[in-house]
């Protein structure tokens, strides 16, 4: 059996600074949640960090890596715009992308979704309670109609992206406001899920419904097809090789075999 | 009668350098496009040029802009970055915007695409023959079923673009392509229309059919709610003014008041 | 200004039968929403109920229909087939179609949308608070960005919908549940918007946001071009007249001009 | 390894019929497409038709199937309106349906769509070129960008269907029409897919690209997930068992325990 490929990217900070996120995730929250993944058996989760050498994401590991996961928080801006455009291509070219919680607004969802990707939120340790909006939908395979996380961050509409493929999960806040906590995207050959749970001082990504989901997601965004090689090109068609045969007419600006502008 | 007030922004490099274009096009081509929609009785059409200062897209300008057209091609590296962003946030907080041809790769729809936007290409004149595919979409107001442009350039599928909101129109070409040659989708507040036809060495924005449809589509792109201010702003709901009554739990990232993480 | 001719149709059961329902709404609902819409300039508002002949919408009644309210509950069954299928061919053929409430059963809407159009309920005057997802929206054009009912009858997720092509608004419900309350569909040239709403025993219709939102919705949900003649036709092109030059070849099942099967 | 079973469901006159169908499909069209499925591993496949009693899709069999494809022409009307509401349930329960060729006009796929399904048509035999609008797309798994069929019948645009979930392939015709010759959707928790090409005159199912698509799609649309029980419920949600304590409050409508009203 084809065991996919996950990199479970963590920005790596609060895990290494705050006392309370130490405790909860002493292996990071990055290694919480490849030890959820690698629970499944047809998942090999690795992970990769913002302090390894371009974040761990090279050329070679993003060509083996089937889906990305990514949490960022508190340093979004320290990602390299390089890396990001690296990632952004790869996910075009058909990698997977699921991206957590406060990456929101990581650059490479930014970069995704074209839109700002903001929302309002509150830290005071709240009840969310999950509502399955997709009935059977692969992601929530085995979960029931909704589950509740004793506290996590409040994460409120508006959420500013652009309209999902999918709606596959809403949230309820104890304090009065909702959330599209799972939407799901088609970017070039790669799927994209945003999932909204998993802020870093709750013990979320212990919860056993979310590392379900998790694995569920991962399932769910790999894309067995080979990757799309030079993924921007726009290649130029001759006028002796169309499919039906026509004549060059009328003025023109390139001249044969030149490169189309960019 | 509200004006809606249109924008029509050109490169205007090829009307300048090329004889062919600057013969068909003696007052640019953002000046046929100008004129073009200034036959609305309820538009109103101005120009702006690459070579403007900032574009001609001051903060100022764009703030009073309703719908913003954008015609490029040699010249995409050129547009100023900064530009580029003051743009998405306009369009995010409600701004129409139509891009037009060979504006695929223009970096104000690529950064609000998210995807590479490419398309096969062949510069021969040939026949294109575009359909209408949503009938009596405000955008395909007063058109037949399908027309036909004697020459245009071919673009191809793939289309390198995410799953429209809607598909308006497709392509056929004479040397046996296709294309969905009008899309749209909603970027934040501001709706966007992707239009192919424009080829600057043929006469096509002087064609009636394509006149009539870029006048609809600023009709259909103008959003005459109040744009969004702040549009990036992630707010703070404090615990003491949640809607429904709740109390602190749980450890902290934040000190009350505090500003996200970014 | 053109007006709109928006017909409210009204199952016109409870207010005669409930005492409850026939005190908040002595006019009946139709009668409330009606006159909620006569409050817009642009909005002629009529209304229809089922136990006119015909349920009041005749064909040429329906001709001159721009947008159809929808208001059901007890008596879904005793709505005619002939007459459903009379409104999907005019909301095919470019007439809005706004369904209410319990609406969400009727034929009507489930004809539309091909799915059970189910949910959960519970009817216990709780509070639901309302939150705007898709800001600037033309539906929620001059509304806060959440507002509160203080008694609804609870709608819950899952609701058995197709994927919308916008989600508008989002319900909060006390008891804990959550409801896609706003949510956009196109069929054919018609524009379609589920509002959920409007439960008779409350007072929902005199409820100045809800108000708002069903004129702007009218006013969304308006086509203005012509309403397609024969929306069912499937026109056969005979060769001579195909648009580019080809030859009859290979076995046929139909003789010239012959109709096709159904 | 789980095989996926697939019903094709052939209507199965024309084959009896017309002596051109019956010996390019001596098998029926059915035990054709039938056949193209078993030659996948994963996938196992049998035939049913409109003689056979109940179509040949009773309750017990449609429990196990788990993607159905349907081609069906002369006959659409003569498929029992209980059988179609049965499959119609299935899908919403999450079966798997693939519609084909003139399938467009079939009961079944109406009823899904809610909206005509209506297209241009000729029988002349011209060539079809079918572009991949969807790269990687699961559907279109080892195929090229475009691929040929040198005799089709033509399906013009506009095709009377909803805006698909994705647009996986378009076609290109000789005559000068395009179409969207793959379309997806999901109703509830089943996937639908439908294709365009199929004349029964022709030997389009013989065809090797052809032959790949119809494989991809039955794994594309089989949902390993449990089917929904009793996919039409409207759970009523008690007070006493409210996720969050409320209290009963207001009029009310419906004692008890009372079912809703359908």
């Amino acid at each position: 059996m084809k065991q996919i490929n996950a990199v479970v990217w963590g920005e790596n900070v609060h895990e290494r600074t705050n006392k309370i996120v130490a405790e909860i995730y002493p292996d990071g929250m990055h290694g919480c949640i490849a030890a959820a993944l690698n629970e499944a058996d047809g998942i090999n989760a690795t992970t990769a960090t913002l302090q390894e050498p371009e974040h761990g994401l090279t050329v070679e590991r993003l060509a083996e890596t089937d889906v990305l996961l990514w949490w960022g928080h508190a340093a979004h801006g320290d990602v390299e715009d390089e890396i990001v455009e690296r990632v952004a291509d790869a996910v075009n070219a058909g990698m997977g992308l699921i991206v957590l919680h406060s990456g929101h607004f990581s650059k490479i969802f930014r970069r995704l979704m074209g839109t700002p990707c903001n929302l309002s939120w509150r830290e005071a340790g709240e009840r969310e309670r999950i509502w399955v909006t997709s009935r059977q939908h692969p992601i929530v395979r085995g979960l029931p109609d909704h589950f509740e996380l004793e506290s996590e961050e409040m994460y409120g509409e508006p959420f500013g992206i652009p309209e999902p493929m999918e709606t596959v999960m809403i949230g309820w806040f104890q304090g009065g406001e909702v959330f599209r906590s799972g939407v799901t995207y088609r970017r070039g050959a790669g799927k994209v899920f945003y999932f909204q749970p998993g802020h870093e001082t709750y013990p979320t990504y212990h919860d056993a419904n979310i590392r379900t989901v998790l694995r569920n997601a991962v399932a769910w965004a790999y894309n067995p097809e080979a990757r799309i090689q030079d993924v921007n090109a726009a290649p130029n068609r001759s006028v002796e090789d169309a499919l039906e045969a026509i004549e060059q007419k009328g003025p023109r600006l390139h001249e044969d075999g030149e490169e189309g502008f960019r």
